[in-house]
């Protein structure tokens, strides 16, 4: 698996800058920089958790609680920087569904296909859905709706909103690593783990490989306009679906990796914790990036986004409120996701 | 009661007959063929379930899960014909709130009248409303919304989201009766039944009942525009509330005595696995079949019916998922069917 | 606590008096009649109660269920007949959202600081949520997605559908009160306290009491176009935000209390009981006064109130389904009271 991820990071890094100097076409740039990204982002993600352990777990969740979607992050800022608001209102909300569709999805799905059943922490799965419910659909329902009765007030109302998200989300951190941190206690399992490389080390891959993904995001964000016009797909599209499986590749595998070993815990933790991740702390921080930017992005999303991500958070809670998953579950969702992907290519 | 059954039918039958040739008022007809087709679905109903007791458990499951609804899939094939595809779309409405809310609630109600708390098995329930979620609320909701940001996209995402739900109908049979089997336990009862006719018998039946249920269903979808000026109810209300009870008339008997007889899971097998078929088996299907009878109807259904499906199925869910029942419950899900019917009927 | 109750009445009481006699601002004389009602609703509240232990459980438990909000009765009387249909609505949702958000909230935020964990009867929250899902959710949908289709027929739509609604609270009431009394044990605990007052006493002190509350809500009501004009503020969130905290401070402080004392049973039933008596009492009732004043008012609520109330009863089910609580549930559901009265604020 990390030698695939190697070999990835060999060809593609070279190959993104060559491409670039040599003119290629458009398409071709923007699948090598996806190319590039995927193990990019395994490798930012395995630098940050040697990063989190080496700072003992309060510093070290706290680091997984924020940078953990570091990749997200600066795509989505090049994006804003060229103006492209839908585009990251897209990658979020494809963040968001791919985390709860398809990465559970597939957790269920690769773990059902091994055993019959499997179960998980009840508690955490329902303050999670709690979470969830308040962070993806109030954040977001609300100031559509209002939006919709009067048209002039979202940036202010976008900005208020953010702002008690944002106060939430570190309650939720404060909730999980401080004063219940015995219910997460999967997170031990954790903690006995060895660091992959020396705090020193981690520190300078995270640097390389942050400044290459941000090259790459560059390299992606700028050719994106070319793809939809020369692939006859949309913006949103690209931005629902593409962008979003490249962002979060790493969540992927380490999630269905768990899911093989029966830690359904820690899958689910992947999938969910990532959400709340994008919606309660990377999509309030853009909010606030895209005013010192000077393009205003608001919490206003189109109504297509709302109902997806609406619709992910009421399924995962469906399927996760007995604590236990099963074959058939993960096949749901990724029906699920399959629909709303239908949906958005057909846009 | 078989006895009445067959009463209603030696009259209506022949009854309808001759009000056809005799040119009676459409009114008339419509309420004659209506009255013609409850006994005829009875007898259908209980010609398949000892065809499925011949065939075994597994044969049999697959039967009852394709062919159980096979009088909605007539009727609405007749209309498809005549290019009714609005009435098609609010009887199939009409099927699934009919299914969950009058008669899961009949169920919980009559079954509570006797019992103070009915219990029935959890895990079904929680995978069951998932279904649901999925079939009902994201197969027709996703169409319905991105229908209104792009009005030109209906039919083919109509068509791949129908492929999607129909797989997954597929996927569930073969969980419940295939790799998952031992959760559904209560099917053993059914297995201990005794067919009620030999197989022959059976299938000479269900094939006369059939050919009897077609002519009716043609008259009723005939009369049904008629009926609606005389009557001044729109044609989405008599196909929501008259046809969807016509049509479900059998599992409304069935399922409330089993909760008479205290046997939950089977009523509430009953209740929301029509739903479900109609949802992922029958709607798609007439998708299929609308554009083979040059009609299309696609996935897109009117604000008011997702609406009615959409709450029908929340509201199902909540009162399940504690895994009991009582009559306040039962009342609960009736006073919804009431309001949505008043609905439907100022509409 | 009592005291400052007290002090605060010999003060505003006479002061609104003098203060309309002497023309005093609008702003003024609102904030003194909103200063006055909060220790006259309590005082109402504890008279109600008294009279309701001297009537035994049942006929008391009645009681609780009528006049448990009558003082948002009489606000809503008066807005009525001086034609503020939509303020009326705006003080339900606010009532029903302040309830269900900040009266559970505090209580769950409250208690959490002193207990890690609370508990809860999950039976009873799971038949509230049932409840308020169809008394909040579906009665208010319904009206509001057809009056869309059709937009001349919420009159008649609205007086079946609140017919239908209150013939539901009644069999709820039924139900806590007769056939499933043993459920409900923890009201056991109420009956059991004894009486703050003797009956004629408490009597006489209710009547005077709502009397005037009567004068105070004319006064609160006459003043609200002026308050509105001045502060800038819009009708809606003075009736959903302030509006609503006034009617219900007597409601917020037990409820707080009951979760203080780890009373979760008590302080949840407050909250929801509260929320389910405006929603299936008061409401329908002050349907049919509106067509008895001459100012009809519909249950068509407009598109952010409704999102409020749908996304407040979602919130609680999410929360309280488990049966325990925690300061972050409480957090939580205080955000979402934020998020929302920022949207009413930004209107």
């Amino acid at each position: 698996m990390q030698r695939i991820l190697l070999i990835l990071l060999i060809i593609f890094l070279p190959l993104s800058v060559i491409g670039e100097m040599l003119h290629w076409s458009e398409v071709a740039l923007f699948a090598i920089a996806c190319a590039a990204i995927i193990p990019l982002a395994g490798v930012m993600g395995r630098a940050t958790e040697s990063i989190a352990i080496h700072s003992g777990p309060k510093i070290g969740g706290l680091m997984n609680a924020t940078f953990g979607n570091a990749v997200e992050l600066i795509i989505a800022f090049f994006a804003l920087q060229k103006g492209l608001t839908s585009v990251v209102q897209a990658s979020l909300t494809g963040s968001v569904i791919g985390n709860l569709l398809l990465v559970a999805g597939l957790s269920f799905l690769v773990g059902g296909i091994k055993y019959p059943q499997q179960k998980f922490n009840q508690t955490i799965a329902g303050t999670n859905s709690a979470m969830m419910l308040l962070g993806v659909v109030v954040a977001l329902v609300i100031p559509a709706i209002f939006h919709l009765s009067n048209p002039s007030i979202d940036m202010s109302l976008s900005i208020g909103v953010s702002v008690v998200v944002l106060i939430l989300y570190l309650l939720g951190l404060f909730f999980s690593l401080y004063t219940h941190r015995n219910l997460f206690n999967y997170t031990e399992d954790m903690e006995e783990e060895e660091a992959e490389w020396s705090m020193g080390k981690a520190i300078t891959i995270l640097a390389v490989a942050t400044a290459a993904v941000a090259y790459e995001s560059e390299l992606l964000v700028h050719t994106i306009t070319g793809v939809s016009e020369t692939l006859g797909w949309s913006e949103v599209f690209i931005g629902v679906i593409i962008v979003a499986i490249v962002g979060n590749a790493a969540e992927h595998s380490s999630a269905i990796l768990m899911a093989w070993k029966n830690k359904m815990d820690v899958a689910l933790e992947i999938a969910v914790g990532s959400s709340l991740q994008i919606a309660m702390f990377v999509t309030p921080v853009l909010v606030f990036a895209s005013l010192a930017l000077g393009n205003p992005m608001s919490l206003v999303f189109s109504w297509p986004e709302l109902a997806a991500m609406a619709l992910s958070v009421l399924l995962i809670n469906f399927l996760a409120q007995d604590g236990e998953s099963n074959w058939l579950e993960g096949a749901m969702a990724l029906g699920a996701y399959v629909i709303i992907g239908l949906g958005f290519y057909y846009l």
